[in-house]
């Protein structure tokens, strides 16, 4: 049967998930195909917000920290990302960034099992790569990025593997349980970075018996730009974690300023400095918009969201250098479908000046995501309806476009 | 001359900062002397915080890193920060927290100048000593904590010394000058806290030679709560400089996402993973509270300020059981003055059923802090007139405030 726009109607018109849609703002022409790199305004945040300035910082001031329970938001926003990645409550906490979270329990498994190498696969979330490396400095440990098909062997005489759970550049759900059993098979721990799949795939942290694992606020959980970040520590390992950033938030007793540092209990040392509190706020409200919502509901229209945009590409644009580096199986793939193109960039840019916001990764690679929560079957036939006419118009033709930027 | 609330009327008549208090949105009923450790609610932070929320990241999304600016952010308001601290706008960044940032420097140190000892001071802000406690652990480095009059000897085989400028305690200013001549005559390096003093004393970082520093953006700088902090890296160690915490925005090309970490030029090199956007905006407008006062203004004010409260304490209350533990010399003291008292933590709860916010460090200290912009000189006279009522009352007395609980 031919999909057309009067059948990606009615997949709307079925959807479970549809009422998610007004929980958020929404600009007006717009088809927002980038939640996966930054999540839409929730309605939540702005009243939100402006309460925590005018009233909690406003009239509260400094006594909001007890009052107004800032003190308790990394614990209370991890408790509620918890759900959403299979951890329970006291095993996520809400701190500092990804790239700084992956640092402490990449240190922290060094320390547990030293003497081994790093393992990361090539190609891998760069900033994942990169904290990797500054750690290996550091550290004098040895660093072996590897291809993706090398991982197992690899994993034999290693201390640590770093993965991201989705690949941020395909889409790639990686095998969580089997990799996490290989590792321990071979006496090595992995730390799973969850930016590119919270909120969007159903993730069973302690389903898998996963080890560690660091996430993004501000992708598919809306936290808002640059929100903080999560950690998960489970309790079996939360008496031998030694974060190596023993910042005063992490002391069993802050306010007791001594000078010696002794870890917090369970995983609130993975804390470190003073919370950013208004971009944790602003993550609270993020991670309301999928109050009463299973990921695996989540992540089936994400399938169907993905599946559809591959069809129709294909379908549509079958001649017109679009090279699929997403994974065809719907049941390997986050939320995220890319092509390879080479107007890549141009591609994207012109698509954005027709209202269709995806992201570029260079050197070809176009991204769009697909986030269950607001988008919309019809917004997957109306931006391949886009991305026709931007061929067939040569829209991405000529200099317009010929200097690259991109943001994650 | 005895000092009558009159004569504070006059002093506040003739402040030539009297003008900055309307920057600010302060609660009616409250004299606020905590400002040392969370500045109040800057007049443009609701207004702008409304804009970023609903504008641009409502509106513009992820298009708003480039449109709005948000990636130049960290930069920009480093620059803005640089000249309240002696130093130059591309020396100065905002990214992260102050414990978080520490941890870069001294280990930046630790790698120009390996096989040397860290070295800090007994009882210094608690934060830091706690991150050198983590980084020796992770470095196998010697650390050392010495009393204050050990220091200048200690600096002797040690690579790395770790010093505040304004103790958060006592409100002493250390001799930058001095110190960091002796640590560089030794072959070490100083790391500068400057959480206290910060938008509060003059500091010249420049003119002092000094090698690093990392510090607090919302204390006295009115950043809000939480808000990221900023480090600064002299044009002559840049090249020298490396972080351990390589995340992508501190990479050479972030938008290249290529494996391997390669250091952007410059302060930005400090950079790690993704900034807080809202609460970065909001610093924004923290230290646009500064904008046309110098800061030898602001701190000839602090002392005018500060010599009061100790005057007016030793005056009417002498026999009241408080013991000064700031320098009495007011050019060694920054904006905050701590007495002991044996009652002190009740004492400060008492003052803030009173009305008058400052706070308790444990086990007895009483700490106000003076913050020039918007704390008047009959909010001195009256803030003591409170103290003597809880005393001659006995409202810090009883079973009330048994409990014990702080926050910086």
């Amino acid at each position: 049967m031919t999909v057309t726009r009067a059948t990606c109607e009615a997949l709307d018109a079925a959807d479970p998930l549809a009422f998610a849609r007004d929980r958020f703002v929404l600009p007006d022409g717009v088809i927002y195909l980038d939640g996966n790199s930054l999540g839409p305004l929730p309605r939540a945040a702005a009243p939100r917000i402006a309460e925590v300035i005018e009233r909690e910082w406003g009239r509260h001031l400094i006594t909001s920290w007890n009052l107004n329970g800032w003190i308790d938001l990394p614990a209370k926003v991890g408790a509620a990302i918890a759900p959403l990645i299979g951890a329970e409550g006291d095993e996520v906490i809400v701190t500092d960034s990804t790239s700084v979270n992956l640092f402490k329990c990449a240190a922290a498994v060094l320390r547990m099992k030293p003497g081994g190498a790093i393992v990361a696969t090539r190609g891998d979330f760069p900033t994942d790569l990169h904290i990797l490396q500054g750690l290996a400095s550091l550290t004098g440990s040895e660093l072996r990025f590897v291809e993706e098909d090398e991982l197992v062997a690899a994993m034999t005489g290693a201390s640590l593997v770093v993965l991201t759970h989705v690949h941020y550049r395909t889409g790639l759900i990686r095998d969580m349980a089997g990799l996490s059993a290989a590792a321990r098979a071979a006496g090595a721990r992995v730390v799973w970075d969850l930016s590119h799949s919270a909120g969007v795939v159903e993730v069973q942290l302690n389903g898998c018996e996963a080890d560690f694992a660091v996430g993004c606020g501000y992708k598919f959980l809306n936290g808002g730009p640059g929100a903080p970040a999560f950690v998960f520590v489970p309790r079996r390992h939360q008496e031998a974690f030694h974060s190596p950033l023993t910042g005063w938030l992490g002391h069993a007793d802050p306010f007791a300023f001594v000078d010696r540092f002794e870890p917090a209990q369970g995983v609130a040392r993975a804390l470190c400095g003073t919370p950013p509190i208004l971009s944790l706020a602003a993550l609270e409200t993020g991670i309301a918009t999928f109050e009463g919502i299973s990921l695996a509901a989540v992540h089936a229209k994400a399938r169907g969201l993905t599946s559809l945009f591959i069809e129709l590409v294909e379908d549509h644009l079958g001649d017109a250098g679009f090279t699929l580096q997403s994974p065809r199986d719907s049941h390997l793939r986050g939320g995220q479908v890319s092509f390879a193109h080479e107007d890549g960039y141009a591609v994207v840019q012109a698509m954005i000046a027709r209202g269709v916001i995806g992201d570029f990764r260079a050197p070809t690679t176009v991204r769009y995501g697909f986030a269950p929560l607001y988008v919309r079957y019809v917004d997957v036939w109306d931006a391949v309806r886009a991305l026709v006419a931007v061929i067939q118009n040569g829209e991405h033709r000529g200099e317009r476009y010929a200097a690259r930027k991109a943001v994650t």
